[in-house]
Order: structure tokens, then C-alpha cells, then sequence
């Protein structure tokens, strides 16, 4: 019954506070997951306050037209509502785009997110990697010539790796690929990279002139709304009209809804949760430095260090309650570290050092 | 470069009540909305104060392995942790089974729960559907032996309409299937059903024992989370690896996963709802009789009338702020209207006597 399945493997996401409680018996309230990106300040106490309102209502259905949360974005983008798409998460926008073209080739990174490849076997597709690890435009040129996949995804700037293309390479690489290929640019941390070097924002409506790109941010992550689940894809009108297609009714949830609106009404505190990211990744840096460890340069929440034996100090972390991400099953030793409160930072620094 | 959508349609909902407000101008609080099942009592208060209490952490990602809702169901339903996967609503469990077999043909009452249509086209699916309206079990073998269908879904109690196979029907029907076709139980109503008479419940243990059924459930209707997007599948644990390889991680929300375990909790305030529904829906059984409208007989939280000229009735009520769907896209004049609390079914009860 399930033949088209055989080849497909089922994802593991990474590991949830509730496993260590249960694993090593450490109290919830006592761990520190600094593993998935999250922003450690959760969000704005006005975000807070209106879920909270809302919570006798969550018998009913959401607007489906997702009307509201349409026009805050539209006018914080500078689109139309009908250049908006939005999605559980942009993970969703990325399915309903693969799904929707059924490619055969893909083209991404080396290393970037999962969920792209993870789509695209769904629907059968070859994967084409570049060989850089990080984004070379080059490389993604010179495969697109050879092989020319029908999607090309950007992650500017990269999760898991942390590195970001610079805006106008972006478009000058988009200048170059014929409309019949779509190049998905995965914008899920522009608010970090836009923050720290305006040279790395990509500006979405500066897209819908191409007929072949689509943009998708979220709120999962300067937002901090990564556990609601919502996000966004940017295009021209035929591109979302033809998303919408695949859409399923309610896709996000009534409380999501109210928490995207409220969280867009509040960007003072989003800007400050990214001044802070900021501010303790340079601790980070300073311990790289101090150990002679070598880091990628980081546009992101989250901050990537070469180590040897990751997987071993990963582990020895995990005992202590502090989850991060080893990057051993990519392929090289490294740590992920998603960059945490001030007290977090600090805890796991110390460890570090202990360790090291 | 969206060739393989050009066929599709966009699915469209029904009215939300954000739309009332900005056409007719009236007020939210003074609109009543019966036309999307939704249960009127809402959530448990218990529910309300659980999900309260963890909107501060709506920046993290759920537990993805959904372990205490899927202890809490299986318990529930007698069934082990691998005999479930969790959708964001059951309309996600149909995506995940129509997308993962792909179908050629599937085959469905003559009305009946519109998503099985939808997602099937999304894969080029031909849809059949039996003569009757309602579900017929001699016609939907007839179908089936002429045309072996990939899937059939059997909606038990059926929506849009209302009426409910037996059980020992629907048993019989399993057993004359061959096992490479997978059979669809959708008891998105069944709670309801079961209250009103033993002989319609399917208990969903009893199909694990067949290779080819899946049963889906959901939070949305006995368990007022409609807005929350919780659903899930239980099938032998070969359905359920299979279908869990188009699960996307995190598919629902971290409040939603709250408010599904506590709604679990609080099985007395599901019974109470389920006995008001049943208590109300007598009134509109009175009226249909005073009136000699014909009327559905419902094992569900809605009814259908047959009555003449139903949408200019349904714009009427619109007008008076009260939200009912209209049957007749479906090619026939008749009304559904879900349930409301004792004021509301009162309020369109009295309209509907005024305009009959």
C-alpha cells in the first residue's frame, strides 16, 4: 500500500527538554536548551497578554482569510495582501512549494536546512548539494548550468551554519536563472542578519518582480513564536495564487493568529531580543578566540564552533541539563550553540571551559 | 512552471465571523455562529487554565514525540503509543494517508466531509462517489469491486448530513475488502454518536486487527478545540510508520499539545456538552415537525433541514448576524445548522418561525 514510501526515512527532530527530564531525571525547570533556535526571551508580555485573553475561544476556528495578520505584514513589507501566503511555520510554505512543482532536482547548500531536502523526498527528487558546506553562489551557478533542478534554495542567512550571502549577490545570482526554475529564499533569521549588516537584508518586495521567487520568513524565530508555529511566503500574485491551491483551511491555529498579530505590534521588543542576541554571541566569540577555536561568522541567533569530539562534550553537556547541537551527524565535529540568555550563556561558557 | 495544479481549485471556507462584522457592520459579541460545528460550550476551564498558565512559553517548540498525548490516548482507547499519530486536526491525518498512497481513484459517500475531495485532487485523484447522498454500504461495494479504488472513506457520522452507519455494518464492510485497499474511518463525530446509541460506535482497537484501516479522531468537535488544530490516526503500527513519514516535525502547536492532554482530563465536562447538544438539537427536531420540514436524523452536533429557498434564508440570517451553511452548492435546498447553547438556538429558532 505504501510503495512510494519505501525509500523515505522518518525525521527526528532534536531533543526535547521532556526526554532529558526523563533520560537523566533532571528537573524541567533546571535545563537549559539552548538546541533549537528559540529566542530565549519568549515573547512580548503584550503578545503574552492577548493569547492569554483569548484562550476561552479556542473552540472556534481561526478567520481562515487570516485577514488581520495579512494586512500588518503587508504593510511592514510594503506588498499587496494577495503577494502573502501564510503557513505553519515556513517549513509549511517550503512543503506546499515542493509539492506543488514536484521537482525532480533539487539545489541547496552543502549543509543548510533539513526540511528541504526532507520535502523534496517526499515527492521523489534528486538532491544536488554544492561542495562548499557554506553558500557559493558560484558553485549553485555552475550546478544550475549542468543540471537545472526546478527549485533552488537560498538560506540567507544559513541555518545550521550561520554564514549569510550578501543581499546584492542574492539578486545578482537571480538576474541570471530562467523563470522556469524557483528559487526559494528561506529569510526565517533576515532579522538578525539585517540587524547586525544591512548589506545582508533582503528586502521582499524587491522579489515579486521575478517570476520565479518566492521569499518566507516567520515567527518562530526573532519573533519569538517558534512553538505557534507560524510563518509566511512572499511572491507575486501566480505564485501565492498557486500555493493556495495546496493550503489546507485553518493551517494555523486561532491563539497562532492573535499571537502574529499581537507579536507584529510590538517590534520594540524584537528589536531588543535581537540587540541582546548580539550582545552575548560575542561572548561566545571571546571564548572561541581565548581557546584558539575556529567559529563561523554569524548572522543568525545561533553560533557554530569547530571542536574536536563534539559528540563526546555534546553528551557530557546533556548530563548537566544543557542541550545543544552537535553537528557530528553532518559529517565534521562542531557544536551549534543557540545563543541563550545571559545566565545560560554564562552556565555553559563555564562547562566549555571546564571541559576544554 | 505550477503545470500540475492547473486542474485544482482553491478550497474556500465558510464565513468567518470576522467577515460578518466588516460587511454588515455588526458587532462580534452580538454575532452567532452556528455553521461550523464548533462545540458552543468552548474548552474546559481546566483546559483554559492550563494553556494560560504556558503562554510565557510560546518561543519553544513542542515535545515532537507528542509522549503525554499519546500516552493519555492510548490509555484512552486501549491501543499502544505506536498505534497513534497526532495530525494538527484529523484533516491532516487524510492529507498524510491521500499523499503517502497517491491514489488513482478514491471513492467516497455522495456527500459527505469536503477535505477527502480536496486532498485527493491535490494528487490527481479521480473521485468516486456512490449515488446516495447519505453512506450506503451496498453501493459503496458495488463501486468497489467495479473499480477497486485505492481508498475509501467512510465518514461515521457523516458531515455535512448528519446520519451514521452501525458499527456492525461498518465491520461487516471491512471484512469483504481486499487489504490493498486502505479503508478511512473518520470519527470526527463519533463521541456524539456514541452517547446517543452503542450500536454506532467504532471502537478503534478493533481495526488494528485489519492491515488496511486507519480510524481518525479529533479535538476539534466533543472537545471544543477547533481553533487548537489537534487530530490523530490510530492504525496497526504499519499504517502509522508510514503515514508518520510525511509528518512534518512540530505539526502542532505547544499550546495546542497543552490544551489536548488537559482536554483529556476532563472527560465530565465533554459528557455535559454532549448530553446540552442533544437536549438543544430536540428544539430544532420540534420545530422541523410543527413545520413538516424533513428533516436528518443526526448522531452529531448539527442538523440538516430540507427547506425551500435556503439561501435566501441563510442571507437573511446573515443579515441578523447569525452564520448557518447554506446545503444548496451541495445541489439541494436545505440548512445546517450546528448547535448552539440554549440563547442562540432560541434566537434562530424564533427568526426562523418569524420567516417560515
Amino acid at each position: 500500500m505504501f510503495e512510494k514510501l519505501k525509500n523515505l526515512k522518518t525525521y527526528e527532530a532534536g531533543k526535547p527538554v521532556e526526554l532529558v527530564v526523563r533520560k537523566y531525571g533532571i528537573k524541567p525547570e533546571e535545563i537549559i536548551k539552548l538546541a533549537s533556535n528559540e529566542n530565549p526571551y519568549g515573547p512580548s508580555p503584550k503578545v503574552i497578554q492577548a493569547v492569554k485573553q483569548n484562550t476561552p475561544f479556542m473552540h472556534r476556528y481561526p478567520d481562515d482569510s487570516y485577514y488581520e495578520l495579512k494586512e500588518k505584514l503587508s504593510k511592514k513589507h510594503n506588498v499587496k495582501n494577495s503577494n502573502i501566503i501564510i503557513g505553519a511555520g515556513s517549513d509549511q510554505i517550503l512543503e506546499f512549494a515542493i509539492h506543488a512543482i514536484k521537482p525532480k532536482k533539487v539545489l541547496t547548500a552543502g549543509i543548510t536546512f533539513a526540511m528541504y531536502e526532507i520535502y523534496s523526498k517526499q515527492v521523489g527528487a534528486e538532491i544536488l548539494k554544492t561542495p562548499s558546506k557554506e553558500h557559493n553562489l558560484n558553485e549553485f551557478y555552475e550546478i544550475y548550468q549542468k543540471q537545472k533542478p526546478e527549485i533552488i534554495f537560498l538560506c540567507v542567512p544559513n541555518n545550521p551554519l550561520g554564514e549569510c550571502l550578501d543581499a546584492k549577490d542574492v539578486f545578482d545570482f537571480l538576474e541570471k536563472i530562467d523563470s522556469e526554475t524557483l528559487i526559494i529564499i528561506d529569510g526565517a533569521y533576515q532579522e538578525f542578519a539585517a540587524f547586525k549588516d544591512k548589506n545582508k537584508e533582503i528586502i521582499p518586495s524587491k522579489i515579486l518582480d521575478y517570476p520565479n521567487v518566492l521569499y518566507t520568513g516567520t515567527f518562530s524565530k526573532a519573533y519569538a513564536l517558534g512553538g505557534m508555529r507560524v510563518g509566511y511566503g512572499i511572491a507575486n500574485e501566480y505564485i501565492i495564487k498557486n500555493l493556495y491551491k495546496l493550503r489546507p483551511p485553518f493551517n494555523i491555529t486561532t491563539l497562532s493568529l492573535i499571537a502574529a498579530v499581537k507579536a507584529l505590534e510590538d517590534e520594540e521588543w524584537v528589536k531588543k531580543g535581537i540587540e541582546n542576541n548580539f550582545k552575548q554571541m560575542q561572548k561566545y566569540i571571546d571564548f572561541a578566540n581565548e581557546n584558539n577555536l575556529k567559529y563561523i561568522n554569524s548572522w543568525t541567533n545561533f553560533i557554530v564552533f569547530y571542536i574536536k569530539n563534539s559528540t563526546k562534550i555534546a553528551n557530557e553537556l546533556l548530563k548537566k541539563g544543557i542541550i545543544i547541537r552537535d553537528m557530528s551527524s553532518y559529517g565534521f565535529d562542531a557544536l551549534r550553540i543557540t545563543i541563550g540568555k545571559p545566565e545560560e550563556n554564562e552556565k555553559l561558557l563555564k562547562i566549555l571551559r571546564e571541559i576544554n
